[in-house]
């Protein structure tokens, strides 16, 4: 049993946070009038009281973080910002019940985008611009998490991208704050440029923000129930696709090209693969809306490009339903929700490196079964792989589809139709968003499902977002073990 | 470039017997009357005439067989008898193209059991007891494969069942050629068992031979339009999920236990890992349909049994609809279908034991996450699995995926909807049978499908039997590099 007194300690500094953070929602709702900030009041007063309870009983003397603590510490954090952060959900006047409001949030910091909010046009602003702060904390958190904790714990292969000498904790500490600062300030830049370019093209100042925030953060949230759709401007979709696509790139090579050095980031083979993905696909959609479904090719790349980008970086805006597209779109769709984009960016999914290491393995395994005794060593950005982190992503890629699979028929056993509880896991544990078909596709929202369906596809975003094992670890015996 | 004047040899071999294999259902035409039988003198003809011309041309002295001549061979044995062996579907007066008599012929090699033929029940007798020949050979074919000629390969882990000396060819031959021997005689021992039981059991002789051919080859081809629900009778359903059980059994553990030593058979870890999966399924199907659906428990318990132990050892028999049981099932039915049996037996699918390496070395690298330093060896039957034979096995679970996803992208293509794109995908690689839905559910057939579809099913349906590596090496360019 790991000692908890730091780990609720950190806790407590997050809830504090959390309280500043429901500041704003409560400024904005002062602002325009709306009687609403007062449940943001309350809630930032609840989890004030309760942060600082924390911070004052669970101090503890020289609190060295061991593994358990950094998993313990993650799965916790996440679990509770979401039961935290879905406070103004249920306390404001949006008849969502306890239920309701967790998913909202567990989609909210996971930037997974999934809604169960009908009405978004009618909420009040405090509402949707506290969904855009939860999905922009949570982009920077998982980016922050990429760089630091994840490679430490050597989660599904992110030791790739431990900084050199991290090996040792306290020599790589300063290293790697100084690293989330520079990001940090990168993060917020990019915001402020995706918030800009979307008030020169039309938006208005509000929607331009909190889009901003959900677009670099890949989330997905919107301020209105037709999403980016609403706008009806393809000046506003080709800025979303471009901010989207910033938000799924290693945010690490953006360091060194700020600092002028800008081929890190150009010759990244991760980079490459991610657009080589995305550009496929769009090329396979495109050829075929315009084939089969007679559109016009400017209208058909734009719609096609947008909604693939929204869907594969699994931010999950949407400008046209493309459920009706037909079912050959449909199958694409299915399984761009499971690409991603690189590692150490705000997207989820499986992630653009490990289909690189789990196909330069398998090429190696083909290579080795024409000549047993040749020697094929798997490479990944120019460097050889170690075994390790091929056995590493290779055990990641089966739990996750085995987590996929046992979330699926979890679903199906809460009364779904298979393709809502299929595409819902997968959206889930992807953070993608919206689902495929009727009830949860990009036209409908969750608000219908069960309650347990809600609290598995809350469980699933959890379990997507911390990378499996950082979630499943806590689940088995030996973790608990002394 | 290998020589491929030995595989050609070969071939000429296997359509001889082919050839002498159409003898019998042009016999059981001429018995009942059907002047169907010149189509299987006809086709009969023409292998022989090819047969004969290729080995007395290929011929060759002292051919020995490289790996790639193995590989070679083995994809290419298949493709021959499944284009052969389709001859008298396409010739007999069943209105079928070649294409379809392909998919029914690749459908019976491969012990699939999907069809494109409506009106079974009025199908000459020689038609039927071909599809039950194509699926028997299948059926030893695969087990006398997965002993000889996989193991060396080391497709897939299957090098964890190389017997030991095998290493070195010369040696292992005759040992080899032995147990092929063994096996066999259990398997016509097995089946003339089967045969025996439907019979008592009250099916005509001809429907219990042809049943029992389909059933111990776990292949699934019936004599009746509605399959196995044709016979209304619980005690054929109890025989046929006893027989189809016995087909997913690792056949070299049968060896020691007709000699008198059963205990290898009953302490096997995959055997015992293998009715732990089933029983689970069908607990849960089976509570499921007692409480959701009101059943009674009998029935309810025989239904869920037999369903679905036909679709996790991808037999494929059907006695109900089961597509009707609410899209639970359907999700638990979906997934059940890459399971498959034990390795070495008839079944397809992932295989039982590919399931235990990957859980095996998974928990391992849990294992690891916990303890950076710790030493964790995977085990599989109490022994360790070696670090090639796990990424091996993640390899094939890798492709297996890839493999999946790609058939239902392209299935999609051709214009089929979703549920019959990804369960037709995977009823395909997984040689199940029927898929899920209106379409090609247990309740309907593959005829209306498209061409494309059908074409590509069938290569699927190849792709899974033979392991993917096998067939898939054969498009790698560095295997026709010198």
């Amino acid at each position: 049993m790991p000692d908890i007194r730091p780990i609720f300690f950190i806790i407590g500094l997050l809830l504090v946070i959390l309280s500043a953070g429901m500041g704003v929602p409560a400024l904005a709702d002062i602002v325009t009038g709306h009687a609403n900030w007062r449940v943001f009041a309350g809630a930032a007063g609840a989890c004030l009281f309760i942060g600082v309870t924390l911070i004052l009983t669970m101090r503890t003397e020289a609190a060295r973080m061991g593994v358990r603590q950094a998993f313990l510490l993650t799965t916790v954090s996440w679990l509770v910002i979401a039961l935290f952060g879905a406070l103004p959900f249920a306390l404001a006047d949006l008849e969502l019940s306890y239920t309701d409001a967790v998913f909202e949030a567990m989609s909210g910091i996971t930037t997974t985008g999934a809604t169960v909010i009908v009405g978004l046009d009618r909420a009040p602003p405090g509402i949707l611009i506290w969904r855009a702060i939860l999905q922009w904390l949570g982009g920077i958190g998982i980016i922050v998490m990429a760089v630091s904790v994840l490679p430490m714990l050597r989660v599904g292969g992110m030791q790739l991208f431990r900084m050199e000498s991290s090996e040792k904790t306290e020599k790589a500490l300063p290293r790697v704050a100084q690293v989330v600062a520079i990001i940090s300030i990168i993060y917020v830049g990019l915001t402020m440029a995706c918030a800009l370019a979307y008030w020169l093209a039309g938006m208005r100042g509000f929607d331009a923000v909190a889009h901003a925030m959900t677009t670099v953060a890949t989330g997905g949230f919107s301020t209105a129930d037709a999403s980016v759709g609403h706008f009806n401007s393809p000046a506003i979709e080709w800025i979303a696709v471009a901010f989207m696509l910033s938000g799924s790139l290693p945010f690490v090579l953006y360091i060194q090209a700020v600092r002028g050095n800008i081929m890190p980031l150009l010759r990244d083979s991760q980079v490459h693969t991610f657009f080589g993905i995305a550009g496929t696909a769009i090329l396979l959609l495109a050829s075929w809306r315009i084939m089969a479904a007679d559109e016009a090719i400017g209208p058909a790349i734009r719609q096609v490009t947008f909604n693939l980008v929204s869907v594969m970086t699994g931010t999950g805006y949407a400008t046209s339903d493309f459920s009706l597209w037909g079912e050959f779109a449909l199958t694409v769709f299915f399984f761009a929700m499971f690409v991603g984009g690189c590692a150490g960016s705000t997207t989820c999914g499986l992630k653009v490196f490990r289909l690189q290491v789990l196909y330069a393995t398998t090429t190696a395994q083909i290579g080795k079964l024409l000549q047993p005794h040749g020697v094929f060593v798997p490479h990944f950005n120019r460097k050889p792989i170690p075994e390790s982190v091929s056995e590493s992503v290779l055990s990641f890629f089966f739990l996750y589809v085995v987590s996929f699979g046992a979330l699926s028929v979890g679903l199906g056993a809460t009364g779904l139709d298979f393709l809502t509880a299929v595409s819902g896991a997968a959206t889930a544990i992807a953070n993608v968003g919206p689902g495929l078909g009727d009830v949860i596709g990009p036209a409908g929202t969750f608000a219908s499902l069960p309650d347990p369906a809600k609290w598995l596809l809350s469980f699933g975003m959890l379990l997507g977002r911390l990378e499996l094992f950082t979630v499943l670890i806590l689940l088995t015996p030996a973790f608990w073990r002394n």
